[in-house]
């Protein structure tokens, strides 16, 4: 049975995040006055074969682990959007 | 009032993903055989000051199309998360 997950990677709070920073400002420098703040993250989107959707969650989860996000400096959430 | 934003951009279907044929390579190598696809977008959280939620979500897709998306290969989604 074919499952799809969706995963959302996002830099832990408190750590820098150049990308947003840059894009803050630029989006200032466009005239957006009201900007607070931006911030970037991933969203990656999985489709796999398991035969339960609770299988496929533990596996998505550690592919997480393993490979898509990096849990020293990343949050990531886990969705089953099937 | 301060309002909060997620937009997700993802690249438009049928587009290569390149990043997410090496990561859906990578986890077949790594002992997930049941993975069909994996693809990958961003997703951007934008603070900002507005009156109202309207005039936010408009200056937000304002910024999506003068410069967080290429509406030429991506595709946008904004939500209201405040």
């Amino acid at each position: 049975m074919k499952h799809t997950f969706s995963v959302t990677i996002e830099r832990r709070s408190g750590l820098s995040d150049p990308e947003g920073a840059t894009a803050s400002r630029a989006l200032t420098d466009l005239g957006f006055a009201g900007v607070h703040s931006v911030s970037f993250g991933k969203v990656i989107s999985i489709e796999l074969e398991a035969d339960t959707a609770q299988e496929a969650a533990t596996q998505v989860e550690a592919m997480c682990r393993k490979l898509l996000a990096n849990p020293v400096i990343e949050n990531y959430t886990i969705e089953n959007v099937s």
